[in-house]
């Protein structure tokens, strides 16, 4: 049994970690810390685990000591110092956060307005985008988990990049998000009588995802790519879509496209390429690891758009991080993920 | 026009009140405050008024100078004060909170853990409760504008208690109320993510309209009247509705108990019997000042089941408060009120 | 591996029952069929299978010869004649449905206007209400599993009601629902435009829930139980909560109350009995088989409220059938069911 | 007083409009039809208007005869006839339906499979954007009243267009609607169970929109625009949020963008350029007129992000109507609309 700790496990994305993890039957929940909860009972937070995972939220040091695999769920610049612990004592580390997801210190300082702390740990970080990066992953210690726009955009993106047949640089990224990706923090958007009935866009062209997609796009197409990215609030619980539009070569049809996609995912469990003429929807993969793409061809401007949806609590955060520490013990990938959504 | 001035103007009720005011063909509004607000623009609070009705939230010193009806929408306790320069000044005053609502100090005492501060004062309150006291309220310069849940409660027992219909002394009343009757503050139970796909009852058997419902309900019946009521949270904006339970007189038919309700609602604008084999729903009240309510019958058991249902905003808040201005004003009672729901 | 087939596969009873199943390690779903769909795809109708649980939906012979427990999720009249071969084939069969939940014929023939067909069938039906009626459930070969309401309710008043600390032979009982209770079909009342922001009760005092609810309390409390039931249609997806009002017995006091609670449900996985103060929510029970009950007081009237909650689809339909099937299996009754709800 | 007359009243658009209609102070309504529905009361269909609005649904003929004003709302192919008749008489007619917004035949054939009938009549035909459009509104006879999204779209790219400040032919637009623009009918997509907490796009590159938007691009343009769009469905009632996407000329400054939008609406009171820094959400156009638009800018690829959006029953279709008969009357534009949306 892995010895599991959850450092800053009060929030949706830690919560969502012990939820499934409770379902892994390789692991043992050995510790959960929250600096602002300390002493509390999960069942505080969150009633659901009433009486089901009556765990108490310890501290920092106390996971970092009696676990040997640790996720992290905590706002950028204060994941560094876990990691360099974990790093010593030969303990692996999976970071929730955005502080191992980006390649250059630059773009960090840049976006987070934070200095690395220490450089040299960075050069150990791989970025777990469990399809794209496998076998990195396998091999890592200390792992920069995806964020979850990106998760979508990239898995969306990647058999295009893989295969050089977009025609343009640039490319428009129409995002919405449910609103768990805000957090638990109460916040004017998310007053009920406030979101419900509403949709707006937010943070357009300053989203901090923005490098993190930038970064991962461009190496896939070993090229540079840039995006226009424009996330929206969506008034449901869970779950990311983004819609993204992008030119496609002159010399590629859209047959071809579409073949290019199946084959890229074909073996993979999590990754679905939905039949020609169906549409991506989030219903569709809520409380699951999958992450659906759909393709559309707009003829009259040989232009490609790609539907790509996940549930950003899953495959955007939590589930994602279990893929990926399942990769690194060499376990079945699926183990503890293979729940289907309900279609209603 | 009459001089219209909102005391505690930065809240859902406030708010609702000069968005039906600006509709309003014989009043000006002259100025609304604020204590926490003071400066700020309404459309910083409320971005739907942006260019529209561009007012600055002011301090209330300024509303009692400059107007001449006085609406109040304050935490209870602080009230009191503002009445009292009313009715030094002559001005009428709408008290949308709860410390005019109570005919006995002890009550508030008990339910409210303050004392008046000017008991005096409390002998010119009357109940605004448009329907039924219509009579005092053209009369009336200090009005306790009816609580949400009272309003729906109160209308629909009325005709039943009035005739003396019922069986026992005690009553059972499951109410559910929209998110907007919570008020603006961000709070845990509003927090989207929490509330959305959510339901549960609150304050169960301690609810403060409590003793206001029995008061009023027990003045229309000539007697004690006690219920059991139980406020329930619905994950929608506006609207309350109230399941009422309650035991027939054996020699009272349920043709009777229906004849009843019609005619003395007969010639109300705002309260709609519904004919049998309809039900009463949210849905068809929402935005607008009307009460609908449909009776049921459990004839197994000479059991009456009343629904009733209002905008907890409109009916159940500042239309009422309106209405009763226009009582008070001499005016047609419905003028600013007249809007009818959608159904979709 | 226990060879399950499914009749009646492609309504929301039928989908969660196999979404449930293909997590359950001792199962290997064989057959499932529909008369309308035959031939179709799961992701046909539930695009969330699509492919990871492929299978064509086909006719109810092939169920009934394939496997050798059988579920069937049908509209009441149509489930006695696959009963009645399983039951000469020794196939073990539990009725989603209505067809094997009243004791009395002439409640059935009353209320679902319908006569039985075998009715001798009928002396062999347990009803399916696992922690009531555990011993039976595992020596049964068919079983009427509860109705969602009725799930909800006896779990409710079973600790009361078997100690006779009730007052009265009367108790009401306020219930909402969720849309799924409302099934597949396309209805008025369920198209978004009306269903969103709405809220209302239907088939007051005539849901057909009523008898199976009476029957049950009734053999609960050795005595005659009476009920006004009153549903009503929330706008979620999931869930079911009961309030019910009861009037206790001057003999017994609340502490007393609660703790004949808290030791009837000491040692069940699936009930919780919320500690005083806390109250049951439906989104703390949403996709698991919990049903969580809260207990609240009105000592001015000596008064119970309890609160209920329940996933109608999962303890309500096709998590409490599982359970069922664990316990004529001999299994352990958790396995397939172990999922915790997410709080958000 | 305004004869006024409905054709098509029992669909949503239709019940918008004497919604409004009863709020507007010259407008008398005569007759309202329905094929499907002859006979029914209004109250049949949307119980919102019980007692209050409690017309009879007719057959076309009556209002034909007994109207001056017709206006029409039905599905494409059938209000020819009815324009044409009108057209004989000497009444306006304003159509909600897509028969008279499209200028060439072929547009019309390829989109929506039907010839013209009287291709006369289409040379009388006005398209009543009733900002762009209003000089030649109040002269016209037969209005085609704009569709819902190309309303929220014309109006978003109006001021640039006109100004041909934009790089690029091509415009890629991402639209969200509420779910009544699905209209009344019954369907899989709007079954609550399914569409609540769920989003997807639909008719990707196929939308029957799509000419209309072109057209009246092109025209505002001067030059030929197409677009790439995609309408997505979200889970609320009301509102259209269209995000669009523009390359900006080098030669044009983004202050000089805004500083163009905020001087071309200026003076209209139904479009609202918000301020920089703000975010246009459907949310604070709800049940009004009002169409907010927001501008954003990503500097690092010179791109205009603009966000536009409207309530699509009232500025996209019934509300604009209104808005084009008062033009049509030479009334003030705004009888009748004034309404402001509450931001709760």
């Amino acid at each position: 049994m892995i010895k599991v700790g959850i450092i800053g496990a009060s929030g949706y994305a830690g919560a969502e970690l012990y939820r499934l993890l409770l379902g892994h039957k390789d692991v043992n929940i050995i510790a959960i810390s929250s600096q602002s909860y300390e002493g509390k009972m999960i069942s505080d937070l969150y009633p659901s685990f009433y009486g089901r995972f009556d765990m108490m939220l310890t501290n920092d040091q106390e996971v970092l000591e009696n676990a040997e695999m640790i996720f992290a769920s905590l706002p950028h610049g204060l994941s560094e110092k876990y990691a360099k612990v974990c790093d010593e004592k030969g303990k692996k580390f999976i970071d929730l956060g955005a502080d191992f997801r980006l390649d250059h210190e630059k773009d960090y300082q840049q976006w987070y307005l934070h200095d690395y702390q220490y450089p040299d740990l960075h050069e150990k970080q791989v970025y777990g985008l469990s399809e794209v990066n496998r076998e990195q992953i396998k091999k890592a210690t200390i792992i920069g988990n995806p964020g979850c726009y990106p998760t979508s955009i990239t898995l969306g993106l990647y058999p295009l990049l893989k295969h050089h047949i977009q025609k343009d640089e640039k490319i428009i990224i129409d995002s919405k998000s449910g609103t768990t990706g805000a957090g638990k923090s109460l916040t004017e958007d998310t007053h009920f009588p406030k979101c419900n009935e509403s949709f707006h866009p937010y943070k357009i062209a300053s989203h901090r995802h923005t490098p993190e997609i930038e970064q991962e796009l461009s190496k896939m197409a070993h090229q540079n790519i840039e995006v226009v990215f424009t996330p929206h609030l969506l008034p449901v619980n869970r779950g990311i879509i983004s819609t993204i539009y992008v030119s496609l070569k002159d010399s590629v049809s859209w047959e071809a496209v579409y073949d290019i996609y199946q084959k890229t995912y074909q073996d993979e469990y999590f990754v679905r390429v939905l039949p020609t003429g169906k549409v991506a929807d989030l219903k569709f993969v809520q409380y699951s690891n999958f992450c659906d793409i759909s393709l559309h061809y707009d003829a009259r401007y040989h232009q490609l758009i790609i539907v790509s949806t996940i549930d950003n609590m899953v495959k955007g955060a939590a589930g994602q991080a279990i893929q990926n520490m399942n990769l690194m013990y060499d376990l079945d990938e699926k183990e503890g993920l293979m729940m289907i959504p309900a279609s209603f």
